[in-house]
């Protein structure tokens, strides 16, 4: 049966509709969601690409490392999609020094980047993780991005997560969550602690 | 070298504290944050159980293959921490007719089962799936819940989500996060669809 509504989509096309997510705000929670959204897509079978703007130290290693594990298991028992993780930020492995130095230039290489893998529809799912930290800075136009997610070809999803989305971007997104920070245990001394912070 | 602090705890002893994490409120993410915590769990060797109190058909099941799948690549290859998911709640496949005879009994039976898996200390880190709900219907009270955290052994992570954390529970967390909606394509008439929804 064929539903239809105000714009004319099948239900079936409007469940195709690729969606851009925002998760923004002060709290915890934000890369760790796209994460799981990562687990939703490779459980699709659909190829998911992480890529990450700002890299420190082992932060994210443990998601890191797990969704690289199921990216293995796609490539040796076909189960799940492919999953490729890449850092283009600053704190980059083998590119300190540069990354130190221009580290905007990173940002803006790394967006040039994804935008060519949009371009080419490289994944069915994209993280953009602390995107946002680029726009804020100014490194990227927000307005460009907005245009460029816009046009982007077939059905490509994409998450953009970090504190502080810019205007531009929450009015374009289609699902936009802000990870408000209630308590921390850091506001009372705690320090991070693997498997929980990283 | 040893820090201390007011608490006479050195780093490491704070580092190794076992927390609460509620992730609660209106927004998208909770559950997946929660996965994306299972993931971190995973790649430091723990292990990770996760209790669903609210199980509804293809929801959360993406999730579910990839860290079952991940749980299954441990058992060969030794790789990251073993993994449960279970479903308590109602909707369990095969107790269909009497989850909806008593879903109070089957989320009190859940609980107990936790509260078990807490004393012998079964995991590293805990997933209560929506075990908000159960607390705000009633059927578990929260005052036992927070005392049972409390006294729980050794080093257990404990991860609660769902809306509407009740208070105790919020002051008794370590860490809570409120995930708000800021804007969900559902409200403009969009469906959920598979990789995104569930």
């Amino acid at each position: 049966m064929v539903e239809s509504s105000d714009d004319e989509l099948t239900t079936l096309q409007r469940r195709r509709r690729p969606v851009v997510i925002v998760n923004t705000g002060d709290g915890k929670g934000k890369t760790t969601a796209a994460c799981g959204l990562a687990l939703r897509a490779w459980a699709q079978g659909w190829s998911v690409g992480v890529y990450q703007f700002v890299k420190s130290g082992k932060w994210h290693a443990g998601e890191r490392a797990a969704l690289e594990a199921l990216g293995r298991l796609h490539e040796q028992t076909g189960e799940g999609g492919p999953v490729v993780w890449e850092s283009l930020g600053t704190g980059r492995t083998g590119l300190r020094s540069q990354a130190d130095a221009d580290p905007e230039g990173l940002a803006r290489a790394g967006w040039a980047r994804v935008r060519e893998l949009l371009a080419v529809q490289a994944h069915d799912l994209y993280v953009l993780d602390e995107f946002n930290h680029v726009l804020r800075r100014g490194w990227v136009d927000p307005s460009e991005v907005v245009d460029v997610l816009a046009a982007r070809p077939g059905t490509q999803h994409v998450v953009i997560t970090g504190r502080g989305a810019p205007p531009e971007l929450v009015d374009a997104a289609d699902i936009v969550t802000e990870m408000v920070k209630v308590r921390h245990v850091f506001d009372t001394g705690q320090r991070g602690q693997a498997g929980i912070e990283w």
